[in-house]
């Protein structure tokens, strides 16, 4: 069954309003086994809408619009689902009837522009909206059913799970299941990724794995999409190929699913009561950032120390400032270890950040040092990070969390990434 | 001049990624008077990308395709460009020596797969991108030109204002010069930024000026579109509108143009050769983050401390633990005196938020005490914030650093902001 989305609307296609609905829109369906294929906006424009009505009418089995059901002049969707549909708009009585409760309800008397919203496509089905004025309904363009969603968001969600996706799952008769598995990792670019997983999709015989990337630097996410007859069918696809993914993307994988790098980092100290002091340098609080506001990170995360003096990080830390003049491994593990001791917490992680002189440019890199002590421990790492300063400051951000997680977890700290000059 | 855009990708219309590079193509385009008529989502899929390019070049002149560039096979924009053309595919040797240079300043060799990226059809006009791999291009389809670029965000951006939009100008013909005034404010929410300036449009007879609005909580950007027949003409008709502009909203102007809070405030400082000492608690490094790592502000942001224990705050700051049991304006102005004695700044911000107690929900609310602390004063503000743990967060950022803001350029650190709760 091919199914495509049409959003209407000025706010939506002058980008005034990013278009969360539709992402909404797509992954309801998908949850579903429903993939959308092809999606629209048309601004509140007749001409644009009725076009956008009859080539989708023509492509698909299902459309789903949103928007432009409200009681002002300019939401279009009744009068111009009504002409592509070939049929004259009638009042719903029916529909009248429940707005003027909804406002009776509300102790307010219906404005006359309301009534608007009660005329539908004749033959239209309602679909209800027990939350709002606008009300929703289904009727045939071409050869695809049209469903016309309310705009307001939580009304949209609400006849969405409701009305449209059981009349969705019933027209399309297919029983497939969809299950998406997702990797993160830090230090694998997406070709090489690409490259480490070549044939994966071959692990299960007779297909259903399709694999994908997104690319969010520093972070790359790792997809795989599994379809099966149900949950089971799944589950036996998913097991070979998930194994197989994390062999070869091995310590690189930081968190998989809905998990995130700064989430796993506080549950593994939070587990053991461990407690966390940050020192920063250029990453100027980023890396605090990114722990010290989650729920629970007020047990964890002791002290952050943010400066780009590096007298400053010895008078926060005790250090005597001849014993840190200049940025290095060892002089990254004198801060880390005195921050520890200094604020009595299990661990320390410092992050020393050395620029480059001279203006922002692309080729502009940044020597990043960084140590994580404990009472009895400490384990450094050195690294040249090239792209400009912004690229520096979030791969060093994201080299201290995902080193402390390395340390936390066992693995090697130091371990050559693709964002690195050797 | 119809102009479409086409946005691609399995990521975009699964919805695992919301759309926000439409939302940026669309308004950096009306922001040149360039609106977007329609605009399309098709995913990783040769016959739906071969279709969705084959009927914007019927409709539109001008196309901006989004995303398909890169190196892995799902990566399909040239291919199906080419074949939508009807033109082969030929490897240009100038960007596959450019790739090289840019993978040889990395130190690193080109993977194999990359070489993709260069493959472009043939005749197609190259539209540069500094700063990555994917090559952008430009080739008819149909009666439009077509414009590709590539998904990543930073890369599009300076493709679209450095190369697209000149050729988009040049395109249309128009000979109004268009001019983008842009107003930031923190505090002042649309529909009463809307109220102040109503008929703003009118100052300038004879029309030419257009009023929009985008928010981005916590900030409000106020645009005024400026056409005129030339530059003089455009300086002559913003002249007297802007400082309407100004004088309506008052002390809640924080920043013009490509100007930042931030960048005032390090500005403010540096220019005095004063310094800043910051303390935080739940934005937990996240004021800190936005000043410390501007060029400049190495010798200015003295030290930043984070912390969301009170204890742990007196230690940093060398209050005794009986001088903060609670948080209020008082103790908010405590910790500020204290910070500044400590580091010896010649400012001290300090910025405490006391959460309520449960779960996150839209209810959620935070009350916010901060102070701003010399030598010899001292200057301090309340407020209550609803709406959910991240705008806590984020309004008790912005509202500290807009409360230095006011602080450094003598305004009333105290005046009455839409988003709190009295």
């Amino acid at each position: 069954m091919r199914i495509e989305v049409i959003c209407t609307g000025d706010e939506v296609l002058t980008g005034k309003i990013v278009n969360t609905n539709f992402s909404f829109i797509t992954q309801k369906l998908e949850d579903f086994g429903l993939p959308v294929s092809w999606e629209t906006t048309v601004g509140d424009d007749r001409e644009d809408l009725l076009l956008a009505f009859q080539l989708a009418g023509q492509r698909a089995d299902a459309v789903i619009v949103n928007g432009g059901l409200g009681p002002t002049i300019d939401d279009l969707s009744q009068e111009i689902a009504a002409k592509a549909a070939g049929v004259p708009l009638a009042l719903s009585e029916e529909w009248l009837a429940r707005m003027e409760a909804y406002f009776a309800r509300r102790s307010r008397v219906m404005p006359p522009n309301n009534r608007k919203q009660a005329m539908l496509p004749t033959g239209a089905e309602v679909l209800d909206n027990p939350i709002g004025t606008a009300c929703g309904f289904a009727v045939d363009i071409g050869r695809a059913r049209f469903f016309f969603t309310p705009g307001v968001p939580r009304e949209l969600r609400r006849m969405l799970e409701g009305e449209i996706v059981p009349r969705l799952l019933a027209k399309s008769g297919v029983q497939t299941a969809v299950y998406l598995k997702r990797f993160h990792s830090y230090g694998i670019g997406e070709s090489h990724a690409d490259t480490l997983l070549a044939g994966i999709e071959d692990v299960v015989p007779g297909g259903g794995v399709k694999l994908g990337f997104r690319a969010h630097y520093p972070q790359l996410e790792t997809k795989l999409t599994i379809r099966g007859s149900d949950m089971e069918d799944i589950r036996c696809k998913l097991a070979p190929v998930e194994a197989e993914v994390r062999s070869r993307l091995g310590n690189f994988v930081l968190a998989e699913d809905d998990r995130t790098l700064e989430g796993v980092v506080l549950d593994a100290l939070a587990s053991k009561q461990d407690t966390l002091t940050l020192v920063e340098t250029f990453t100027s609080g980023q890396i605090a950032a990114r722990i010290g506001h989650l729920p629970g990170a007020e047990a964890v995360l002791r002290r952050g120390i943010v400066s780009r003096n590096l007298e400053e990080i010895c008078a926060a830390t005790g250090l005597a400032p001849t014993e840190l003049t200049e940025i290095s491994r060892e002089s990254a593990e004198a801060v880390a270890r005195a921050a520890q001791r200094a604020s009595g917490s299990t661990h320390a992680l410092a992050v020393l950040v050395d620029l480059d002189e001279g203006a922002d440019r692309i080729e502009f890199a940044g020597t990043i040092c960084l140590a994580i002590a404990t009472a009895d421990d400490v384990s450094s790492r050195r690294s040249r990070v090239v792209g400009g300063r912004d690229w520096v400051r979030l791969g060093a951000v994201e080299m201290g969390l995902d080193c402390l997680r390395r340390y936390l977890q066992h693995l090697p700290v130091t371990e050559r990434i693709d964002f690195e000059k050797v």
